[in-house]
């Protein structure tokens, strides 16, 4: 796929990455092994300080982007936003570095707050209270997951321009539905990756029916519940697994499919949904520049 | 270097990777591309609570090895150990997954606790209180850093055995002296791995000078500051850099070396301790099996 198709194509997406943003990464100088100077992009990192109506629930680093949607989602994803709460106001100061996220009930998480899990998510890996809360007696709905769309899929993903290909040192995580990416969030901490997504979805009304997660990074616990907590029943990742992670994926009934590098997979738990159309030589190999490792991503 | 010598060189460090601990990694069937039946090995991920004295600081999320180390290591990089601190006991209990630091001195963190900042680490990027803390008016040792021990020590580490080979989905972090690598941590948390280290130092009385970290992670703010924090002037990594971690690194005078693959690598902080006596074309090439992307790992 040539850079223009990648574009036009890139370009259908809800939201894409945008590389040239220019508040999202910095021109620094260095030199390399000859000693040569050399100018490199980084991306940036920044604090954004997360309340809930009168209350200070964390601090993140992030790249920056859709503070507001980061925000949403996290809380959502902490279960401190219910699905019956009405949103009264989201508010983004950038010179404070704030959200403050407004809600018609009266919140107060004081002793949630006191009990701190840090996970093995990357980056932004702070889980308050019970991780497995609100898990219990969740079902995840039916779907299929056709292997043509993963292909498919993890192609256009690691082609399209992102930040990762300008500057590395980030994440992506992409909402997708069949064969189509729909949102496509990257930051630095790939959990806040997720969580701008979940925020997008309750900001925007998007159901989760139908859709599914693909990530760069590790199929560990904390990902395999945010996933779950979000109702979306299918992971996916080009990443590796945490034992955590695949025992969890069972118990709730999610797909999970990891180790997806060019046309080699594996699926772990959720084998069910997984319908195998395509002849796994059709997968396109990946072009070298774009191809990320399953390290401990 | 044959697998023989591996394991003769590895044999030689003060703690290497255990891959074949059963208490580490796991065993898990699922299904791959083809539909073939695939067993594979997948990283353990276990929840350790970190208690100070009487208080109970933090749940992290861990392979489950050097429970104590991590500890001491955890609490030493967030300020609640002090250099002058006697530690009167460490105890760990396998199982109420807890360790128990004593101090001499009295201590009581309650305010801190309340101040909540996630990271941009990999796995555990939880730091308490002001993240600069400490850092005014530090100031790192001078050190050499030969391009000869960087090719040396990236080559051996990446080719010595471990978990990340055996099962993926787990960063590393390797305390290194010269071109030789004395202790080599894994987590699923790249900053567990780091924590792991700096209560090794602090338990066993091993100074920071002439030391080096290597670790196949990216260099946000918090590696930046951790390594700083434990006085070691020269962090290299495979992976990328954030800008915050450049900004920070060139404040402290910390030596910064990331990108570094095959022969390549990008030094943006820290310049004047870099010597550069090896000719870049005589790098050893990475094994395909053990290259690792710089993605954001």
């Amino acid at each position: 796929m040539t850079a223009d198709e990648t574009g036009a194509r890139a370009a259908r997406l809800i939201i894409a990455p945008d590389p040239e943003a220019p508040r999202l990464t910095r021109a620094v100088t260095g030199t390399d092994q000859t000693g040569a100077e050399r100018e490199i992009r980084v991306v940036e990192e920044r604090p954004l300080t997360i309340y809930l109506n009168a209350q200070e629930i964390v601090t993140a680093m992030t790249i920056g982007d859709y503070p507001e949607y980061l925000a949403v989602g996290y809380l959502a994803n902490q279960g401190m936003l219910r699905a019956d709460d009405t949103l009264t106001g989201v508010d983004y100061d950038e010179e404070l570095e704030t959200v403050v996220v407004r809600t018609a009930r009266v919140t107060d998480y004081e002793d949630k707050l006191r009990r701190k899990t840090r996970t093995s998510g990357c980056a932004v890996g702070t889980v308050f209270g019970d991780m497995m809360e609100g898990l219990e007696g969740l079902t995840l709905p039916p779907a299929e997951l056709r292997t043509s769309w993963l292909y498919a899929l993890a192609h256009r993903i690691n082609t399209m321009p992102s930040l990762y290909l300008e500057a590395g040192a980030i994440h992506g995580t992409v909402l997708c539905e069949a064969d189509r990416p729909l949102v496509f969030m990257e930051d630095v901490g790939r959990h806040n990756a997720v969580d701008k997504i979940a925020g997008w979805m309750r900001m925007e009304g998007v159901p989760a029916t139908g859709k599914m997660l693909y990530t760069t990074g590790r199929l560990t616990s904390e990902m395999v519940i945010k996933t779950a907590l979000m109702g979306i029943p299918v992971l996916a990742s080009r990443s590796g697994f945490t034992a955590w992670g695949v025992e969890i994926a069972r118990q709730v009934g999610l797909t999970l499919v990891g180790r997806l590098r060019g046309q080699r997979f594996i699926c772990l738990s959720g084998e069910e949904r997984l319908i195998r159309d395509a002849d796994p030589d059709s997968a396109p190999q990946e072009p070298r520049r774009s191809s990320r490792k399953a390290a401990a991503e």
